[in-house]
């Protein structure tokens, strides 16, 4: 007979509410320090969940504006859910984590992907575009994101965290700031800035803590913005539910942290991916001195076996020349490349769709390096899943077809 | 009754011997002008095969050594079979190539990758290797490679022209040797050098021209090294036999070039792929204006549907930082993100196997961008396929377990 | 900011409780008939969840007995959640629906694979092996199922509705019994019976009717066993989440009914799949005169994009002829040739691991049928992801290993 | 530099020619028969090739007209090359085959699909249709197939042997005949036969043997129709290049044989598939006992990593109902349900395309068992790959299209 008696519901280790305000909740915490305090202990094998609020800590509403993310408050993203103690974790060994599921709250069944405004986030082109701040809602409908703002396109997500890590070391983090400040240092005058140095203002450790404590935290914390040796925020498609990754473990207990959850993202994102609060299940494990063993300078990981498979792409190509601006020849490099790939891309995406940018920045597209060994030009693809598409987008004798879908999203400035 | 009446060979419109030096040979050149006039004509819709030496025109061999890769003649290369024209292809018009089949020559079922000397040609860790000349030879046997320089490992190849293109007019061709140029006047004491300049010395045409057309060509025309708006040596393993690409016309007759054919490349290469001589099988249309049609500012592609497919994989990080040397720090940089996930690859490979940079730079390794918007680190992935190799690599509680394959390669200083 | 303002949760139009037994509950019926009044009327285009109990309807247990597996009661399964009618479907429409997702609840992460008793359900090998009741629990961890009945294995599920079906009309109804009481009564004393005629006892209809019409439903109701024209019980494991399906509709509204959740199955059951308790999530379209338009005798469907891949497999051949017993040459027969696959692939599995046939019955195995032309032998292929092992399995020189995994499952009869 | 000095080609070990008549040509041979000495011998690791005629030995033509496939010979079909003897191979020893490639001649770019006519050869439909005489031509063009008789269709090739297998030992041949004759007498007036005896007629054995053996041969050898214990003529679509397969041994030697080439087919076929002569290439080793250390009664296989991948696909279900004919009700009989799956593929396909049963026939369709408990209708369905034709043949609103190509087939009785 099936009762309850032997059914053991996985326990939920922090729990959040998506609709508040990430600074009224326990348990979120902004800044990578080691002296935050594990929020939660696990032993090695247990299944469990870990609530996370959407990245911006409930900043942005289900609407058809985009002043939320015009004025979004950058100073207190990400809001990261941890840390998570492991029992017998200890610096030098590796920190298995199973992702076993990554899922939105069933009272929030959507996110969105927004595009920042030149001067409060910027993005991968804010500069060229003088960006202006836009938005599209996605509906989440079980394991398919469709949305009223780019209409005629649906797909499987690839749901992952965006940022998952384990806590620095205290020796890690003076590396990580010093490296970093010097480079922001070097740019003075950036708009966007190219790197964020640790910032009081905004800085959250979720927990009552002395004070002493918590300005050190505040006036020392790494921001939570790049990817970096512990994992962070590296916004990696296949870190999904299913894939198992090994982390370096840098102080005791590991102290894992994760948040910034999407339902779905590429290869490519000209600002954040489908964005969404929900829910993370975990199993974790522990390698003794696996950072040796491994030669664990950053994660490595196991992808999923459940990713979504869309085998028909048209694959677009880019080199390391501004071909579409200035002409400018650039040296290998790959970041340039890889602006021009997507800039083809939206060129073709153009001539058949609406808002082909926020799709690009959501669908699981794909962006492979080619070698880079052809100097002076890298060369990069950009590879988009045909199936996600209901009408056929294909390059025919007869061009192109672009569908009147009417108005569908406005940006910050009221342009379409 | 089966007979050969209805039997219709497809015609072979270059023929070539891979084991005769390539200035020898009738239908090879190894540098991009609009006044080579094609070698051959083809009708749209007609199947053609298309003989092609190796990139460096017979100067490897199938040995122990690697002094032949040191020494090798880099002036001279790649050789291209080509031009072949189209029938009523015009500028701004897309040529439309299927690439049916690529395949070694039977008389030569090997191949082979190298990595160059520093100080000639270079490569991808050139100045961190302080690069001496290495060989790995690669036997076919069929679909698959194996090696006896590097034991333990067997994978499918995904064969593709490394460099395929359509001619250059002479406005293009000016604007590639003015942006080079003024790259190399900046860099102009780089060893390797950034990029290479137009070179009299080892130019050729593969056909009896007038001396002034062929100085005017030797004079001008754009070396192969790297990828350009026409395609070119984009190194991409997607390009594979049945995939389906779309070329932007320049010149009356597009004047199609192919070589550099690969056995197999993954999305990382420290100089070259599994490089080999052999046939490739072509058929084309023609899209009239496709230039404007598909905003087709450079090739794009429809993969194929035979490329190998081996799911499981492990996966490695790398980070816009310097994490192998001196810690830097780099602003958004794809193609540094790119190796230090190469180093974190050839760090945990190191306690698996042997040769394992020449591995990495044969096999099917996927490499994607992360999304670039997490300042300053671009995050890049460095996906290995598990099935190509005899043993298990998985990361395990016991680490990992090197076989001893005994002395299998020699580099071109006698060190292993 | 986010608020809960335009957040719309998906209802669920049925609610039941996977511990308490399905004829205690509503909305849950278990034969086919056209006079089962819907129990929910939803619109196209609609998103909505369906609650499920187990097929049983909360008869098995989680414990290391396989009793309740012996003394299940079958004359009251499948316990069916709904019907749901849809706004304007008609007979002769085809209703379109897309399979949303499918999971278990939060608070019975788990399911089981049972094999039926000789005499109380049978099985594919009832005869063959004079089937006693075994059972294995298995854990769900997120995308993952693991048992500790059968240690050594882990994989993603690729969840499904083994049960989901259109009512039919009144004529189809009476076309499906007249056939299949013509098969029972010409193998009248067949243990277990070939087929299961409509049965009073056990009978259920979810809902309060008027006695006339809940007894007319009871004499003439068709079991749930088979799949039919209408779908049914199909047991197809890619007919999973994510997919779309296309039903031919007999009565207004189509009253779709659904059950029998499958956490996994492959193509081969000896009983059933790992069955559960959970949720479905539905959306639905109608296609006017479809069944016209398409010539849709059956359902037809598009599979899901997020299916588990697991590429490396290790593939058994079976061919009709009864080469583990008695040596008869069937004629064609497509059924001996999959038992024969299946023997195949237990023989082999009897070497690697225990309760190979629970496996076999649960994960998600594939089975092809060769080409059926090859007098007098069909050939069926089986195929055995390699992935799903956390140990090697392939032939190797030096023979199979057993891996010792200590007792872990009991049959009814107290045998391993 | 590059000589043919060390490149060693791989050795043809049995040469044909595809336009000549099999009984022409030596190491062809028709039966299986211990007897039959080695035609060639390799060592375990060698890599060679085996040349093939089609499977009716050069009897059908490129041509508009299938007259020869309704007055096809089959009594000298079909025509194997081999048998190749490993040395070392002895009974109970499993034989590894690794088939590392399978292409046609480069002077035979073509192949073919027919139907046989009712009388002379039958297959799946036969009786159902009537069978007439039908073929289509298919051009290979390079991964590619293509037909002028089933126009908008373009799918690459899974290439594979349809028929490879060990020698029998006498024991076993004697097992295979004894059964065979005992099904063909007891169905002794079938039109087409159920099975097909020993047969003097026609039979070959590809060499100059002493006339006692050589008639010996002739009485005793086993047709090669089906497939047996030793693998024969099996149509596994899977069993293509890349794949490796373990083999039972009967004989010393092992004395394997190949023949009955595809381009193409799927896990469909009415009677044939893409037939083809070609070249197929081979590396072999052996496990010592291998028969026991895998309990192998029949072979078993690992797919190839280069089997073309079509995500997208649309299925069909089939039911062991008659559903097109009487209604009759069988008893969980698949080859019943497959052939109910495929004609519900073929009145799909009918509303979109021509020819669709020579279509179905020679596509990469794949067909799976669903479970069979499900009393008493096994189901089985059929997946049809979307990407392979050139339109969009998705169920629609609007209904289905099918496009006009004019007259393109024609059958022996001059019906389209």
């Amino acid at each position: 007979m099936a009762t309850a008696a032997n059914s053991v519901t996985h326990p939920t280790l922090i729990q959040v509410d998506p609709f508040v305000p990430a600074l009224q909740q326990k348990g979120l915490h902004n800044r990578w320090h080691p002296d935050i305090p594990p929020f939660a202990t696990v032993k090695p094998g247990e299944v469990f969940n870990i609530e996370c609020v959407d990245w911006t800590g409930a900043q942005i509403g289900n609407n058809d504006f985009s002043d939320d993310i015009r004025d979004v408050d950058l100073t207190s993203v990400h809001n990261l859910s941890g840390p998570i103690a492991v029992e017998g974790a200890e610096p030098g060994d590796c920190l298995v984590v199973d992702i076993l599921d990554v899922k939105p709250f069933d009272k929030m069944p959507w996110g969105y992907t927004g595009i920042f405004e030149l001067e409060n986030g910027g993005g991968l082109f804010a500069q060229e575009f003088q960006s202006r701040a836009a938005k599209a809602i996605w509906d989440f409908e079980g394991v398919y994101a469709t949305s009223r703002h780019i209409p005629g396109v649906r797909f499987a997500g690839v749901s992952h965290p965006g940022l998952i890590g384990t806590a620095p070391s205290h020796e890690l983090l003076a590396t990580w700031n010093k490296r970093e400040v010097g480079l922001i240092e070097a740019h003075a005058n950036a708009v966007p800035p190219v790197a964020y140095g640790p910032l009081v203002k905004g800085a959250n450790v979720g927990q009552d803590l002395p004070g002493d404590v918590r300005q050190k935290i505040y006036r020392e914390g790494a921001r939570t913005i790049p990817g970096r040796e512990h994992g962070g925020n590296c916004d990696i498609k296949n870190l999904s539910k299913g894939s198992r990754c090994y982390f370096p473990v840098f102080v005791k207990g590991a102290n894992l942290s994760v948040g910034d959850l999407h339902f779905s993202q590429g290869d490519l994102s000209f600002c954040g991916a489908i964005e969404m609060a929900g829910i993370i299940k975990f199993k974790t494990s522990i390698i003794k001195g696996g950072v040796e063993k491994f030669a664990l300078k950053q994660p490595i990981f196991l992808p999923s076996p459940v990713d979504p498979l869309y085998s028909a792409k048209l694959i677009f190509e880019g080199i390391s020349v501004d071909i579409h601006g200035t002409g400018k020849q650039y040296n290998m490099d790959a970041t340039v490349a890889y602006k021009q790939a997507a800039l083809n891309a939206i060129a073709y995406l153009q001539k058949v769709c609406i808002n082909e940018y926020l799709l690009l920045s959501a669908a699981p597209v794909e962006s492979h390096v080619g070698a880079i060994v052809d100097s002076p030009n890298a060369c990069v693809t950009l590879a988009l899943p045909l199936g996600i598409f209901e009408h056929d987008i294909l390059p025919k004798a007869e061009g192109l077809k672009k569908l009147d879908f009417g108005q569908c999203a406005i940006r910050s400035d009221g342009i379409l």
